[in-house]
């Protein structure tokens, strides 16, 4: 399997547990240069009572923590969904050098929607961006947790 | 003095001290319902290695620590500089109820310039924003911190 198809798996892995603990399921991995996992998280805002604890942020913070650097040059974030504009503005300013997302998100995405972050001047930076990639598992994640919160299942 | 005047002061105390830390001299103050500072903080970026550890991100993550909740609800935030992107969105994300800050920042706001947030139909929560309390000190704190990192001044 590729590198970003296993990297993908494991942020699906990751929005799969978030869901398991009530929260949103979006799974992040945040990957070095060469390859290696460096960070990998599911969202944990609820648990965490933190509403910046999106799983890009969280897989941004570990891993600048674990390099040492406010920089991540180099390396490559994999998200099950399109991130929102806070986490792109976080990914402009870590210098992240590749950014592949799974499904589109029309309603809180600044990626390819909304305040489409990279597209602005005032962007640092602004990343390789793939899209699609595990597209299909991610939305099903995402529908199922949102039905069965409304049918009132426990979340 | 009026709660704005005396928390934005306070947020010009926390700028001063980042700068003396080495930081970009941002400062920020989050105040409950009833006014009572709830978090005040400065940037963190270099000490902290986490490109998401702005004067703001901080407060925001303090405060809802504090309160035990992902929202902020009711709550004023004071900050020296117009916040960017990222810390626009949390600060929706947040639902903070009225939004102070001081100088306005062209290269990286997203408020009035860039992204504008705010103004997204995506955007879950607007603030009441008040804009331009404490500027000129915010900016003299700016630009002599950028200026002496030009002469190679200690930072």
């Amino acid at each position: 399997m590729s590198n970003f198809h296993s990297h993908m798996s494991l942020a699906l892995d990751e929005a799969r547990a978030a869901a398991e603990r009530g929260e949103v399921p979006v799974g992040a991995v945040l990957a070095g240069p060469d390859g290696v996992v460096l960070a990998q998280a599911g969202n944990r805002t609820r648990e965490m009572a933190d509403p910046t604890a999106h799983a890009e942020m969280l897989v941004i913070r570990q891993g600048c923590a674990r390099l040492g650097s406010e920089r991540l040059t180099g390396c490559s974030l994999y998200v099950t969904l399109e991130p929102c504009a806070m986490c792109a503005a976080a990914i402009a300013a870590a210098r992240v050098a590749r950014l592949y997302y799974g499904a589109a998100d029309p309603k809180s995405g600044g990626v390819a929607h909304g305040a489409r972050i990279f597209t602005r001047a005032q962007s640092h930076h602004s990343p390789e961006i793939y899209d699609g990639i595990g597209a299909q598992e991610a939305e099903r994640l995402l529908k199922t947790f949102f039905a069965d919160l409304r049918v009132g299942r426990p979340a």
